[in-house]
Parts: C-alpha cells; structure tokens; sequence
C-alpha cells in the first residue's frame, strides 16, 4: 500500500466523521442521520421493513481477490435484495465495521466508496452505525430500512396450489465466478509474474464480485399490476429458497430442469471444472435473484415480463418438493445451500 | 462445559429456529418478525429511530469474566440506551452473531436468555437477525429501532445558552467495575483455587455487567412535562458526550466538580487503586446514564427529579467547555474516553 494513513491518528469519532462527511440524505422520510444516538425516519402511512447482515472475513469474503469497493457495494446491495424480496423499497442502512491494524484509511475509503455508489444507485441513506477495533480481519455489518405498502409486502408464506413458481435472471452464475476465483488463488500461491485469465468469463467475476438487486423486477411487477402470493431472495441457492417457501406456505413444488434459466458462461465454466450445471445452479447460492409465486391467472403477465422465468408450479403439500429432469425423473430437492456453521 | 452440543449438529437455519421460536411479539407495531428477508413494523404517524452497536470479543468484552447471559443483556440494553437518549422508545431489535467453534449452544442459549430477559423487561421485539460463524470468537451486532413523537425527538445540537446540564444516576461505577475484574483476572493467573474477593463492590460490578438503560428517566421527563432541549446516553465519559453537545450545539459548557454524582463505592475503589476519582467518573464511560440539558425555567422541575443532578450549565461557544474543580481552578474538558481504535 503505497498511500497509507493509520487509522489511530484519527480516532473513532474523527474516522466516522471522516468517512461520513460527505453523505447527502435522500429521502424526505429520513430526518436525521449520522451523527447523534440514533437515526431518525418518519414513516407517515407506510410500513417499516428491516433486514439486517453479518459479514466476516474468511467466512464470507476473501480479500486476497475481493477488491475493498466491491466489497462495500455487495455488502450494501445484498440488504436492499431483502428488501426487495418483501416487494418494499430500501430507503435507509447502518453499517458497522469492525477493522483490524492491518486495515488503513485508504482500505476503508475504498469500502465506503462502493457503499456509497450502492446507496447512490438504489436511492439509499446511509444514516449511521458503530466503527470498532477488531482483533482479526474485517468485520461487517449491515442493517437496512425499507418501505412498504400496506397489503402489498410479500412475505414467504402466501404461495397457493397452482401458483406458477418464476424466478429473474439466472442461477449459478456467482457460484462458478467463486470457483473460478479460488482456482486462479490457488494458481497463484508461489507463483511470481502470475496473470489470472478471466477473458470470457466476466460475466461469472462481475455476478460473483458485484451483484446487483432486482429493483427492476420490483418495478415490473408493480407496472404490470402483479402481486406475487410468496416471494424471497435467492441468497442460499434455489433448492435451498424452494424449501423455505414451501415450509413456510404449508405447500410442495415442482419445478422443471429444463426451465432453470442458466447463462452460457456458467454453463462452459462447469464444463470446464467437470461439475454438474444444474447442482452449481440449485444450490450455488449468491445469486440475489428473486424468487416468486403468482396465481395462474398471472401466467400471460409474467410470460411477458423480460428477465422472468417461469420455472415450475405450487403443489399440494403431500407431493413434496421436486425437480424433474430433462429425461422425465424426479429429484427430491435438498438444501444443500452454503452454510458457514456446518 | 459439561453440556455441549455442536451448532453444526443445528445447521444455521436450524440454529435460527431454535434460538427464535419462543419470542413471543409485544408491540402492535410489529407486524413480522424473525422468519422471512425482512421485519415488518407499522409506524402510523410515529417517528421512527434507528441505532446499531458492534461487539467484538477481546475488545468490548472478555468472557473470562462476563457472563454470556449478561453479555445478552447489556448488548441489548445499550442500544435501548441510545433510543432512550433520543427521548424515544426501544420497540425492536434485530441481532446478529458470528460464532467460532469454541461455542456451543448452550452457551448461545444463554446469549440469548440475556437478550430475551431485556427485551421483557423493556418491552422491545426480537425480529430479525443474522448468525455465521466466526474464525476466531463472538461478534455481536445489534441493531435497534424505536419509536419517537414527531416534536418530541431530542438531538445533540439543541443545547441553548443559560441551559441546566443534568445527568442521571451516578458515574464512573461502571469503570471501576471494569478495573475490578481486569485486576482478580490477573490476580487470577496462574492460581488454582483462586475465588475472587468482590464483597462490598457488588454495585461496582452490577454497573460494568448489568447496566441498564434510563426508561424511567424518559417517564420522569414526561410526567414532569419537561422537554430536554439536547440529550444522549454516557457511553464514552461524561467529558467526551458534554463535547460532542457543545460541538453539536455550538455552544460552551461549565460543569462543577463537587456536583458530579458518584458512588460511595466508586469513591472507595478509586482510593484503593490509588486513581483520581474525577477522572475516572468523567472519562470511564459505559455509565449509560442520560445526559441532558434542560431551560433555565425548567429548574425545580428536574431539582425534583428522583435521581436526576444539576451539575452545570451552558455557555456562550467562545467561553469553552470547562471543568471547574472543588478549588476554584477551572480545566478544560477533553475526550479521553475510551476509544477501541487508538
């Protein structure tokens, strides 16, 4: 690090001052923000949304290939993807970093930077939070504030029978980009003039590195007068979200291999890593696409919507939770998702 | 431990639900709690309040001699601390927790009885969270959301000249308390029937591992229909929080050293530890009591207030923020609370 200021010669409340200085607040609903015990929002009629994240380093970034802003913007946009997955609108965040001596000011301007850019593209405040010393690594925690519509916040719960099952954009991509990365880090380990080779495979780096919310969809939605009956965000992989909805609607499924959206990328990359396509697809995880249910008289509504994918339909609880492959067989789906604690 | 199960033995969701599935929702502003992306409150024409505090192990607690139970507790109860100074009210809170192997889950259901016990006893919702494990010891994130009565929110900045500073309880108890268990824990080391002598220090040691937050305070103010024109919680020293009033407020501050409260205790420890018994009651922070400034007409009013002292007042900016001593002299305030990133 050729530019290097320590964080001590700011001290706790000069470095918040410093990284929060130039924060402008966006929403009217926001009156106060950084800077006293806590933030202030006004609410009129809405409902309040809060969804919050915990981030270590070694357990769910590397910073040996994650760039400290691309960190900041994941960090950040994987809260407004609960958000969103509530059919509400992000409005607020506190972040809170504990950081270790070997961070500098520049490493956390970096984080804020992408926190910033985040905020700035989803119409987000940064309103507050807690900056401490840590003993080891970078510690990160996020907790975001939404709005929503009276009857309109979905929640997991409502899928019916026969709801149509969709999902936005496509599945696995971020887990291969993660494989790819690890491979290119355990290439490099001795090696001296070492160029990792991503050409052709930006698409799998940038939905592993920066991922992005699907405000889009939310919009869509919305415009298209469709209420989803159950709706989340696919964090933990897809067979892992299916279980939830089903679990927490009292429903089984049925979804369709053929029908899971998969970008060419992923698919040449578990090609070449010998892995199999529709695994990394169910249960890569990270995707931070959105999984929904609609009534069936949503069909010619959605078909329509591009960048949704109608992948399966809600069954009666008894059938269980299956994925029926491309020769016609079913596989009981199993969260097999990433899980830090096992 | 003689009890010990893995977390792996749960799986994160697993892990979750077992923590979570005796919360019993309190307000009627909680719509949903733990179980879906989100929370859902409903704030009709309230103001909403949000705070957040990260807790590391080997820098904000050492569990050699806190107690996981009363670690749930005060983590819980500082962020109540934050709202109350806000003149609010603590309605929710979300929890997040990363989790090395060295834990079991007892030792997380105690975290959690201490944390479940606060929100009774205070009447806040448990509703969301986030759990992950660790590479090395406890993180702890607690987010807060409360509620405030548009007009009645009070921030840092509204401290006027002539107003009366108070401050509640007494301080400095909290430090000693701390000075305490640091030196029986070095005491400790290395002996085998070691039992530390704590007799007669029993308040000493409630304030540093059982603090609690000011709501009575709030209701006092209330009752007396006495709206503090700035307040906050004494986390960091009394010095450091009068500091960031004047700052906020742009204004000076005398306060007088024969009206600081402490403790008999505190008083006592201080003698036998050979410090300076000023320092330590305006510097030791974790006090969590209010500080807050009051109009000059407002006098009798917290002169009757049960646990409420008058130790001040506020002055023109350019007079500065001074400590005037038992003898006359006068010293300047500085921040020399404790600060996790010097």
């Amino acid at each position: 690090m050729s530019n290097r200021t320590e964080i001590a010669t700011l001290g706790e409340f000069g470095l918040i001052k410093h990284l929060t200085e130039h924060i402008e607040l966006k929403n009217p609903s926001t009156l106060k923000g950084v800077g006293d015990d806590a933030a202030v929002m006004s609410y009129g009629d809405k409902l309040t949304l809060v969804t919050t994240d915990l981030l270590l380093e070694g357990i769910h970034f590397d910073l040996m290939y994650v760039p400290l802003k691309h960190l900041g913007y994941k960090s950040a946009v994987v809260n407004f993807s609960d958000i969103y997955a509530m059919n509400g609108q992000p409005k607020q965040i506190t972040l809170s970093l504990g950081i270790s001596q070997r961070f500098c000011i520049e490493d956390l301007e970096e984080f804020y930077a992408g926190v910033r850019l985040a905020c700035d593209i989803y119409g987000v405040d940064l309103v507050g939070g807690d900056t401490s010393a840590s003993r080891t690594g970078l510690t990160i925690s996020i907790t975001c504030i939404g709005e929503g519509e009276p009857g309109k916040v979905v929640y997991r719960s409502g899928a019916k029978e026969t709801d149509l099952i969709c999902v936005s954009g496509d599945l696995g991509a971020a887990y291969m980009g993660l494989q790819l990365l690890e491979r290119e880090k355990s290439v490099f380990k001795g090696e001296k003039d070492f160029a990792p080779d991503f050409s052709g495979k930006e698409y799998l780096l940038e939905r592993q590195l920066k991922p992005e919310a699907r405000k889009d969809i939310i919009r869509l939605l919305a415009e298209a007068n469709v209420l989803p009956t159950s709706m989340m965000d696919v964090s933990d992989g897809l067979s892992s979200e299916l279980l939830h909805i089903a679990q927490e609607s009292h429903v089984g499924c049925r979804v369709y291999e053929d029908r899971i959206p998969i970008d060419y990328q992923t698919a040449a990359m578990a090609e070449q890593f010998n892995m199999n396509l529709v695994t990394a697809a169910l249960n890569g995880g990270e995707d931070y696409e959105l999984l929904f249910t609609v009534p069936l008289t949503d069909h010619e509504k959605v078909e329509a919507m591009e960048g949704v994918h109608v992948i399966g339909h809600i069954t009666k609880p008894e059938l269980g939770c299956y994925l029926q492959g491309r020769d016609g067989g079913e596989v009981e789906l199993r969260a097999q998702g990433w899980n830090s604690l096992s």
